[in-house]
């Protein structure tokens, strides 16, 4: 295959075949020549044109992931008739309930020896998602009187922080009783702050989510 | 100089010199060239025998200091006669009021650039910090109901990743304002679990830190 005149369609190949690849052998054992021979005749060379290694190939993965999250997360913001609260309860919802987070957690990367995805989780989350979807949400939640904060940003911050990266269970090994606690620990500060969103449905999504990671993570070690 | 016969004694010669020379030029404009310019005549083959990189010798440096750390926080854990939130009180108190910290803030690394260094504090934090020292303060303040809590692993998890990590300028390069807004909306994150712990004096601490940092950042980036 000659290389493609459109770079788009050529990366959103990649990243197809790549994902797929991550879905069906893991990200660990998966091989930019596993990507390769899978890609219809594309050369090394062209995949190296855009990637550099296959760290970079789970970045963009993951970055039109976001990508498409964020479009969910821009419309809950902002929906009308809706109270702060209320859109700060659809937004975790909706969130855990994605079926593509099925596929994510089933990809499994390891988050122990890939440094740069779990910096760029944590930098994305504080400084792109909390402010940019949460700050809004919780600045009207002060207004219509359903989140006690005088701090919105900050406290966008810590909730997205809590949630995204010390709940996932993909960056701290948790097992299904220790996402049952953390939950639980979760919902108790956001009380704190007049917030009572989460309730059992949301835990039980969110078990079956770790239990679909620890699976994978286990098979993936054999 | 020959190569010492006391590996242990050459390590901290090189951390002892590395961390001066950190503090002098911030840790970006300090070469590893340097560090060997000022060892006294020990070649490069021995520091390289050592450390692979300067990020080596920082994690080795930053390793060194945290070790400290825990001597100080590990005599608060075991001190009789106080509460589990007196301890906490007390653990949060000393931990930034240390003349160490100052050197620390005026290293000043840049987190952004050096994600191993981040994903090292972060599971630190989380699977060394809080259950060796956190966890055993919490399930006393169970027992003697200083602390508000059924789930004290996750709890000591949860508040030293937002100390450790998110109230850290280091990593998201807060200027002292926005210290001011974390430490505000950590409080009440605390009151949630019944601790009432923090107070003026640690906030002014705290942001004598951020500035330090904050000097030290843009005496670095001239």
């Amino acid at each position: 295959m000659a290389r493609n005149k459109h770079p788009e369609e050529t990366i959103n190949l990649i990243l197809d075949v790549a994902f797929r690849r991550f879905m069906e052998k893991g990200y660990e054992h998966t091989s930019i020549q596993d990507i390769i021979d899978h890609l219809g005749g594309l050369s090394k060379g062209a995949i190296y044109h855009h990637f550099k290694s296959k760290e970079d190939i789970l970045m963009a993965v993951s970055d039109r992931m976001t990508a498409k999250s964020n479009q969910m997360l821009a419309a809950i913001r902002d929906c009308p008739g809706l109270s702060g609260k209320e859109k700060l309860k659809t937004i975790f919802k909706e969130s855990i309930n994605r079926p593509v987070q099925n596929d994510i957690f089933t990809v499994a990367p390891n988050f122990h020896s890939n440094s740069k995805l779990l910096s760029s989780l944590l930098h994305e989350t504080i400084e792109e998602a909390a402010p940019d979807y949460i700050l809004p949400i919780i600045e009207q939640g002060i207004e219509d009187c359903s989140v006690k904060t005088d701090y919105p940003k900050q406290l966008a911050e810590l909730i997205l922080l809590a949630a995204n990266v010390w709940m996932n269970p993909m960056i701290f090994d948790s097992s299904e009783k220790e996402t049952y606690c953390k939950f639980m620990v979760f919902d108790q500060m956001l009380r704190g702050f007049g917030l009572d969103i989460v309730d059992k449905e949301m835990l039980e999504r969110l078990q079956e989510l770790t239990s679909i990671y620890t699976k994978s993570r286990q098979s993936s070690a054999r």
